[in-house]
């Protein structure tokens, strides 16, 4: 498939700067092929009114025209072949079986919504019917459902140039309510986002729905996204990346005359506790797939488990050295650029530089920084180093953990109460275990979003019950996920109507529901018709 | 029931500040005895503390404690007596009668809550059931629901100084997800808010809630309530007031270093179309029954009919005679206090001297202004008037409207293109002006909270399919409402379990459901056990 490098407006291809971008390879430092021009602020603004344009004839179309629609993204994906897993490989340094996994999740993502959205019941309908002869004054017939709420601006990862990024959740999500959409395209991977709108443009054309609906727009400079955030056409924005990029872009969003909600995804440390009981149990096997779920994908998971807590004593030293082994037996790759890599770069030496903070081990192998590889990194602190290194409580993006060792059974509450809001925190215990550190539990369901059980946060389920989200630093809007159905709801709002003729009502309002959807009548759930 | 003009700070009493502020009467312009301290910083910082410490155990609480709390509200909100009424109705010129009505909803809402938390399918419960058997990987068991944000800060409104204050639906639905409530105390009405706070105080005590459950803290300066959404143990904020003060504590939230939302319900413009058919159908009942919507309540709600839009004919000039006609008729009354007043006046004076307004009609009583009373007044422009003055698309609060006469049926659905975001907006039709203007019905979709059919939007019923919020300005964050059952989603946020032990999951979650609630499990939905 050949590349052009040009900005997807409303199914037409345009480039009317003459400033450009590459990709590169970050396995060899080489530049990609072919030059991405940066988007104009005309471009832009092509993009977010021709999303305005096609909103109205969007949002009319039924369910099962955007579930044909879904369906029609999932099959062009499949249908884009290789092209699409040779570049996000080449763009990321991903390896082609990720490429692969991310593409399946995709797909699998753009079906469930297509599912999600033809069942119905999401739209949230509530009816309560009139009482003309209550007194003092007669009650009205009120109902409400969700509607879209207008153009969707999208802000991918570069750590998921597949699953979130063009075809992520946000993209999907917005099309199955009905918001059109414009991707500002990752700098990082432009040429997958490019061939990922091929898939879009095609399923939007074969499905008849309106021009506009869809905008690819790249950028590298910060202007693009900001400007694009700043439109006023522009109505909602989901982002997932970095802390500063997202708050930076949530600022420009309020900002706005008219502010937008802005749904940031910006990552976190993740806390895990292995309890006593588990650590005497288990804690080999808990070592080495800690170590696992830290280097997968060399780390760069906002779901990175990035502090260890557990009670000094012997099962807690062989837990470490087991863990370290595993560590240094882990061969350095590839991150994601060579801006994550330098990063990554920094963190580790500022940390290595820190007295309360003990090195446990890093790779044997040795990185190959023109190859922007990462070694593994295993510190060590204690509850006085945890409390004098407040930064350990953000997240350094790579294959680093950090254990702390605490010293008395109530330093795990201790420290659970100080850290900040996280997408996940896990707890490794037995059944006893649970009994004794209940009050951590009670603090952990305070401070995360998703809370794992004898298990590891990297990899998640794209399923109904899914919460990727969690009080802020993790996202800006602990209300909201990013991933699984319910993330839809970050795109509607409610819309009511009073003593609304039957004919002029959404078909999910009807009385007699001719989409047989779940209702709340008179404060009961019912699929009846009234 | 003697006043103190203190704080309530976790059950006890406060006043740390020499400085003090007194209510006013507006009918008379009497200041009203006691002084009222101005909250300290440190006092602030108690209630916001006292909430945090509360959290905890307030959040444990079961759906039936927190109904039993709530059901205790509306009886400790009964047995106030005359206080209650006397002393809103002094401090707000509202009449006894709507002093009752308003007593009236905040004790029906506050026992809608209860058996809303009761049922408890609010919270949203959700399982996707494991396949450890699925290839390529295992497929984890997921459940999520609906859990307290934390401590709420409460801004109430001065036009319900019962229903939309210290005891309206922020305080109930952030007590029905098991938030613990700062109110920060409106200082046109301290005394009533200090009343109402004793109910609230005595429930808490009989049904054995946490202190810090409740504060109340007073303040006639902004510092007061900058620094209480400043405050890092408070985590959303609900207000009801002006554009410029809620978008003002919006900005507040939003910059602080962990932001929280703030769900603010600023008012708005509420257009009204009388649509041809049944302006010749109906025009007297029209005009007679907008002029009531208009002027009830000295025109001092955000839903008051701020523009009517009708097509030039001689009914619509008919429909314009009688309403002006009701207009003149109507004796002014009291507002809210001198500042309102004073704002109002300001508005008319500016409207009167634009040339694109007829001043259609005023009333024939003369107000007194010693006494804050305003007269009612309709104006009158056209499409081009209105083009040229797009400030008519701003609210100005009270008993004033302006009718939009135009000359093309186009005008209609080009004029509410125009139109901020809206409360509601209201369209009285007939079934042939139904399918005539399907346009025009498609657009008010897209701009209001709510529609309503031949009706009128003052008066709201508090129910489960209500939705009063809207696209900005008439809120921050068009997902949410702050009236009906849907506005406790603003206090709550999704966690998530997986491969969590049954006895560590919150009873919703439990395989055996043992509160009966409707869950999605594994898509579908449910009352049945696992």
């Amino acid at each position: 498939m050949e590349l052009h490098g040009l900005h997807i407006i409303a199914n037409t291809q345009s480039a009317r700067a003459s400033s450009t971008f590459h990709a590169f390879d970050p396995s060899t430092g080489a530049s990609l092929e072919p030059a991405f021009h940066e988007a104009t602020t005309e471009e832009i603004d092509f993009a977010a009114q021709a999303a305005h344009d096609a909103f109205e004839a969007f949002r009319q179309t039924t369910p099962e025209q955007r579930a044909a629609f879904l369906e029609a993204i999932a099959d062009e994906t499949l249908a884009l072949g290789d092209a699409l897993l040779d570049r996000a490989s080449a763009e990321t340094g991903h390896p082609r079986a990720r490429c692969e996994a991310e593409r399946m999740r995709s797909v699998n993502q753009a079906r469930l919504f297509a599912s999600f959205v033809r069942e119905g019941s999401w739209v949230d309908a509530r009816i309560d019917t009139a009482e003309p002869d209550r007194q003092p004054l007669p009650k009205p017939d009120v109902r409400s459902l969700m509607q879209p709420v207008g153009p969707v601006a999208v802000f991918g990862a570069s750590n998921f140039p597949i699953a979130i990024s063009v075809l992520g959740s946000d993209t999907v999500s917005a099309f199955a309510a009905g918001c059109p959409v414009v991707v500002k395209a990752h700098p990082a991977h432009p040429g997958t986002c490019e061939i990922a709108s091929a898939a879009i443009v095609a399923a939007a054309v074969k499905t008849g729905m309106p021009e506009g609906v869809f905008s690819l727009v790249h950028g590298k400079e910060h202007a693009c996204g900001i400007e694009l955030v700043k439109h006023p056409r522009i109505m909602a924005a989901a982002f997932t990346g970095s802390l500063a990029g997202g708050r930076a872009l949530f600022d420009v969003a309020n900002a706005r005359p008219r502010p937008i909600p802005f749904f940031a995804e910006m990552g976190s440390v993740n806390p895990v506790f292995v309890l006593p009981g588990a650590l005497a149990e288990n804690g080999e096997a808990i070592a080495r797939d800690f170590v696992a779920s830290l280097t997968t994908g060399v780390g760069q998971f906002c779901t990175n488990p990035g502090l260890v807590f557990g009670l000094d004593s012997p099962e807690w030293r062989h837990f470490r050295d087991m863990a370290a082994s595993h560590v240094r037996s882990w061969a350095p790759q590839t991150m994601l650029h060579a801006g994550i890599h330098r990063a990554y770069q920094y963190g580790i030496e500022e940390r290595r530089g820190r007295d309360a903070l003990a090195l446990v081990a890093e790779s044997d192998g040795e990185p190959r920084p023109e190859r922007s590889e990462a070694a593994g990194f295993l510190f060590e602190t204690d509850a006085a180093g945890l409390a004098e290194n407040p930064s350990l409580y953000e997240e350094l993006f790579g294959p680093v953990s950090t254990l702390v060792k605490c010293g008395a059974p109530g330093d795990l509450e201790r420290f659970a109460e100080q850290l900040d809001g996280s997408l996940t925190a896990s707890v490794h215990g037995t059944p006893d275990d649970l009994k004794k550190y209940s009050g951590l539990l009670s603090v952990l369901e305070r401070k995360a979003g998703r809370l794992i059980f004898n298990g590891y946060p990297v990899g998640l389920e794209v399923c109904h019950a899914m919460h990727h989200g969690g009080p802020y630093p993790a996202t800006c809007h602990s209300h909201f996920t990013s991933i699984g159905t319910r993330c839809i709801q970050r795109f509607v709002r409610p819309v009511c109507y009073q003593s609304w003729p039957q004919e002029a009502l959404p078909a999910e309002l009807r009385d007699d529901n001719p989409r047989g959807i779940w209702r709340l009548v008179d404060g009961e759930r019912t699929r009846e018709s009234l």
